[in-house]
């Protein structure tokens, strides 16, 4: 059985988050269903990261073993594309080593919160940006709120209790860009992993900060005080995985 | 009662078109509505133009007569916005002469019309472009094609028969833009006015002659015979009308 690594993008408006649910709906139900029905067996996918429900994916990355020995990874590609709802797309596939896992060999991820601070939002716009008018003419002061985050901290403030505690809330955020584009503002975040949550709970902070809702020092102060007491989540919609990184002897597809 | 001119976009996804329908579903049954509870009685809404199930608007211009002196296009912008869903957006809201007509004051209408070539369609396009990956590399003969509309024509035989025959089939197609970013393909199409599907039609000819599947010559072919034998009509979901022009006396918005 030869290990498939498949880059995934979809539209997370229609699904339960990433993550497998009891009644289906998530995108790893879809996407093990469809292998399933291709392969006339049960399919295990195991994804890089969950999502939540309503976040989207530009680059997500899951493996599988393929029981097909007649399918190569351009074969799978092609067959899951054509079961899979149109919101889900395999981007790319190809054959990953034995020992590649999508979540345990990642050494980092690139996420990006998308923010429309226009007085109206535009309907192409919907579930897809976070609509903050109050951000309008803050990009500099969302930019520098933002930057206390970059660095190796303890992120145990800006994360949600999901039941499992992680094993270390410790993480590192290598970079943060913040760029505006007339009202859109992108927020490009990279780091070595995320907390549940974590993305958003920043965003959410961040976004205080520049609004003038909160000085900048909270930021530190819940950072220090390292409990999940910060509540302010930006949406989901707003929110994309862009890009799962590996080491260089990974595939790149 | 002052006349309000709107200037709407909308997502073409979830709605039967602009149309009023007999059980509701069209975006103007969706802002009648709404203007109607605002008002606290009926409020008939005339739009520029129909647009078709599926099609998407950026700038649809519709106008009524405000039974409420207290409320200005502001207040109407506002309180339409809070009432309406929100893949239906009132992007700007004026005051105009009593004599506009969102349909006979205008001058001239820009569609636009998206392509994806790629061999795969980003979820995040789904509905939203035409996938057709037979158009890869193929702009400059697209380009090419679509020239062959711009002038004054008689266009019967690019447009559906919707039960009402039109006065005139003449119409001035003044402009079209081809432009090419990475796999999509942009078309922008300007005239005096379009006959039903008439751009779909547009896109879709010219899209068989850059395939390779009809000669060059076809079109002035079709152009000339009259007769809406034209069968091949790109999807709804590629097409976006983008702005109504006015006289420059009628206020922009």
């Amino acid at each position: 059985m030869s290990r498939i690594k498949l880059t995934l993008a979809y539209d997370g408006q229609p699904f339960a988050g990433w993550q497998s649910q009891r009644g289906g709906g998530g995108v790893q139900d879809f996407v093990e269903a469809s292998a399933g029905r291709i392969a006339g067996g049960r399919v295990p996918v195991t994804g890089a990261g969950r999502t939540d429900a309503g976040v989207h994916a530009l680059g997500q990355v899951a493996h599988f073993d393929s029981p097909v020995p007649s399918m190569g990874p351009s074969e799978w590609q092609r067959a899951l594309n054509a079961a899979l709802p149109n919101q889900i797309r395999v981007l790319r596939s190809t054959c990953a080593p034995k020992a590649f896992h999508a979540r345990f060999s990642a050494t980092g991820k690139v996420y990006r919160y998308r923010i429309w601070t226009g007085a109206v939002l535009p309907p192409h716009q919907f579930l897809r940006a976070w609509h903050e008018p109050r951000l309008a003419g803050g990009t500099d002061l969302l930019r520098a709120a933002l930057q206390e985050f970059v660095g190796t901290h303890d992120f145990s403030g800006f994360s949600a209790n999901r039941g499992t505690v992680p094993d270390s809330t410790i993480r590192t955020i290598s970079a943060i860009k913040t760029i505006q584009v007339g009202p859109q503002i992108t927020v490009t975040i990279t780091g070595s992993g995320f907390l549940y949550k974590m993305v958003r709970m920043i965003v959410g902070a961040a976004a205080r900060v520049a609004t003038g809702r909160d000085p900048l020092e909270k930021i530190a102060e819940i950072l220090k005080r390292r409990s999940p007491r910060n509540n302010h989540v930006a949406p989901a919609g707003g929110l994309y995985l862009v890009r799962v990184n590996y080491r260089a002897s990974i595939p790149k597809n």
